[in-house]
């Protein structure tokens, strides 16, 4: 049986990522892409590297007959979100690719976004879209909600760990590293590639990152008390990947054990052998996660380290594992193309 | 049908490349995989981005039975490749990767390779692999020679206009750029990322490359004369992709239309609209070939830039699709994966 | 004796590079900087680079006292700075790193440019700024037309050959190689890191770009008849640096001889040992042009390759050499800087 | 007055970076420059962006006459080090860049470098080469220990701090993201272009990095006790510049003001503002390090990032400032390069 699938915010990275991924898949069709600002463009104008597809053409979201679609991807910026899931008809499945239902509580959503949230009364029923840890919700849900890119990383290295009790939950440290195809497909001085090339920085550096709200959420709706995590981001002269370093207390060779019972049946989270540690080249293009731990010469500490695609697991990966969820299709499906070396 | 393959040389990235495809291709199996060296390691040693797969352990030559293979790929260097080759059962399906096979002329191979042909006894029943140009001996053939990557792109970009006789065969000049991953994973200072990276230079200019011979071999024959086309090579700091910017005399609208009508029922060559020009990558990780076509004020010359991956369409890509007209599988089969952008 | 200098546009690369360079001049003193939008800020604001440095403000260009300035350099866009330099002192020494008065021939800048030129009455005194073959007109001139990069680094292959008609004008191909710095500081969205690295694409082929304006002008004069180069930009995955191949008919010999003449006594223009080709990373940082020569396979065909830096060498390092020969400072004062490898 | 210099080790990275400072150096001239392997080659050959230089030919160590040299730098491997130094005439001024006498304890060397000492008579008169930490003994030295590149850059960042006893000293994780030009120019498969680029991965995690060893000694020395800082280290896919990112507990603005009072006088120190963090390319190619300091959300915890070029900074750069204290020359000369951005 074909899906009958719609794409909106096509013309950003994380939308041509579904369309490139679910070009293989076999038992869904593109049926409506839409860009506001490219309307009327074929998708091989704005990505050729689609050429070879045949795809519908670029129109507006009021453009699409909704009654044709089995379900959409919402590849859209936060706030503009809220507005349009809003207006889409009420029985239509959405996967939603932003931040704007991630966060429970309104109340955290307007904190770390900075604005309010102009669809309040869809937020109870957004499921997070973790699908390991959520995965039979996500099979329910009509709306799904997916995670931040860095937040999944961040959790994959770490829920199991809150969930057995085995870290000290006030000394987690998180130093990220994340190429650049996660900051978008926006104009900015500091995204070009002669200011972002050939070195690195931090940046929402001290606590400011708005993916601090998922953690926090997250880990403390785990552990059943407050766990407010350090985090810092830096940003990578590369495009696809995310490393996170992390830090704890606790006794390397448990953590390492935990972690693999935890993933021992999931077909995209490999835990490494124990004092292995995972570089990002090896999940480029795919929706694998590579965990590795180390133990320290100072004992009782250890250092956990996850790699994954932020295109792919981390955004566009995560959403068709959902999808395919939510149709009823095998949960694998379109998505286990190999890693892409060198 | 599930075909059982092995892979000679698994240890290099065009062994690894073909991994990568033949992961996702549902009509073939790896059955063996050699890397001499590091026989006895598992493959996710030597590749982690491999990790997911169920794959036979890395073995010395000697230790495969050949006759539970139908078809193995050779992704040996040249030279020790006319060895084996030599030493392998005769009637067993051969895609050979290396150099070794690609000249008919046993000459030719020892000028430009500079050394004997170990094998002269199996080059009469070698097919040149460019598939849209030899399909039908590749179906039928035992032995089928890969191409060079560099000599696969100028070949695209070129034989059409040859065979319809509208440029000036002594006015060809062909400056590649080519990205590093070409060069193999050889211990050369040169390829250092710090000697490699933030810049570019030419390398086997003046007439020099390996890849005329094949050049010469296969336009002198399309011309029926002599053609000695120049050729400079620059290396690139990245890591997949070759773009060939090609110099002809010729009417630009005719050429444009030639390569348009010479490809129009092919999957994987890809003719942009006269004056669009492609980048490298477009095709990354794929095995497309973009082809676009422009003027110039000066009139009566044009300018022809052809693209393709050099590990895929290049190399494993093009071996796999050899490997599938050979064994009677669509031809398309496990090749049809979407380039990957950014 | 310290020159007072202003720098006009100093928000930008070739603005900073030029307070790079003067940092370590004996002879020269930074007296004003302007940057329109960002007037007000502190240079290490925009260039945290530049944050050991004492600086004047950045400001508007009509808050600087120009009787207090030496000589002032122009980085600012094209089009803007006619406007610019014609409200400046008349008797004001300007160096102009800008197109806007490198075509002698109002005509021909229209036509590049698209735009009428906004101070015809200025361009009579401007002398062309390609230091080695306008060094007199430069010492006595008042205003000086910075080169183009790409224009630059062609001549240096070219200028000499023509002028001893060494090789056939009607026959000269020039295959460009250029940084992603060249195309400045501006939010376009293919000068994202994300867009622009490991891959590489051609651009204004065809005959398009602008620097052909220079090209024609220069090697016409040159020449006493007309020559219309081809010539083929592309962009590359990487900050500074310029490569460019040169395909043309005439003895290899003969080339390489009339380049090492023709610069044996130029401090800046290195002419490597014939067959030897050279690397934009040999250049780096620097204000060092370095030129090879190779035959071909083909007889009669020769391949010239020059690099340079193009925010130094190709604009503000000729521009600071041109300065100190209006000052009467000896000409490679502060220019001397060794690449910076790897 | 010129001082006499030899260079041992010049065909390495560090010992390219010590000539490309010493060209512009007014009171220094390099005399002798060896590279065991490459003897009887001219530096240009090996070192093409060094081709305008005037320099000695390389020669093998035994053929230079160190009566005709005043100091020499020794850019050699370990352990090969101390069998040259102790060879050499022993009144002969050394700047050691090698990891041969950085711990003044023989039994610290052998642990973490698992080879016997080859020099242990010379050790106590080595001066450990943190320059701006042992200025007076330094200008007094014979021979000098030039410091780990890394253990340098977390020196900076935390030797202030240590000794106003401001931060939890069994709280200290350091995370570092280190240019590959820091492994120097040896062929091993993990610096080629094609592993390296597009990715980052961490090596010698888990309190194995051999700088531990100088973080030990002087952290400890400080703190009159011992300290065990955790650290690893990441790949990063750029040439030049260290991050060292230092998660610590402490009062931040504290932190900032002990920062901003211990370097308030030094040259090449630059504590940022209060909540500014620096980036590696604002140093690249300089001997500038640049530091900077957050707060955290979790009260009583603070971030620091400190940022210098590896090359210049972290080891020739540093070497060259401790020459001109041996030499009686002004700290800074020759060493007041602009960084190069982009």
């Amino acid at each position: 049986m074909t899906h009958r699938i719609a794409i909106l915010g096509a013309s950003g990275y994380t939308g041509a990522e579904l369309v490139r991924l679910i070009a293989t898949h076999p038992e869904m069709e593109i049926v409506a892409l839409s860009a506001d600002r490219k309307a009327g463009q074929d998708m091989a104008e704005v990505f050729p590297f689609l050429r070879h597809l045949t795809l519908p053409k670029l129109v507006k979201i009021e453009e699409i007959d909704f009654s044709q679609v089995d379900l959409a991807f919402c590849a859209l910026p936060h706030a503009t979100t809220q507005k349009v899931v809003a207006a889409l008809p009420k029985d239509l499945k959405i996967v939603d690719l932003s931040a704007d239902f991630r966060l429970r509580d309104v109340a955290d959503y307007e904190k770390w976004y900075g604005q309010p949230h102009f669809a309040p009364e869809l937020q109870p029923e957004a499921v997070y879209g973790l699908t390991e840890f959520y995965r039979e919700e996500i099979r329910n849900a009509r709306l799904v909600a997916g995670t931040g890119c860095n937040a999944a990383t961040g959790q994959y290295a770490l829920r199991p760990l809150i969930s057995a009790g085995v870290i000290d939950l006030d000394r987690i440290v998180l130093d990220l590293k994340a190429g650049v195809s996660g900051a978008g497909r926006s104009l900015k001085e500091n995204l070009l590639h002669a200011e972002l090339s050939e070195g690195t920085h931090s940046y929402s550096a001290g606590g400011k990152h708005r993916h601090l709200g998922e953690f926090d959420q997250e880990f403390s709706k785990l552990a059943g008390r407050p766990v407010h995590v350090q985090f810092t981001p830096h940003l990578m002269p590369f495009n696809r990947g995310i490393l996170m370093t992390v830090y704890v207390d606790g006794d390397p060779a448990v953590i390492h054990q935990t972690l693999a019972d935890a993933y021992k049946d999931e077909t995209f989270i490999q835990v490494l052998p124990f004092g292995a540690l995972p570089s990002t080249r090896d999940v480029r293009g795919s929706n694998f996660c590579h965990i590795g731990v180390t133990g320290d010469r100072v004992p009782g500490r250890a250092t956990i380290v996850a790699v994954l695609d932020n295109l792919t697991k981390g955004s566009s990966g995560q959403a068709l594992q959902n999808a395919n969820l939510m149709l009823g299709i095998e949960e694998t499906t379109g998505l286990m193309l190999a890693p892409v070396f060198p």
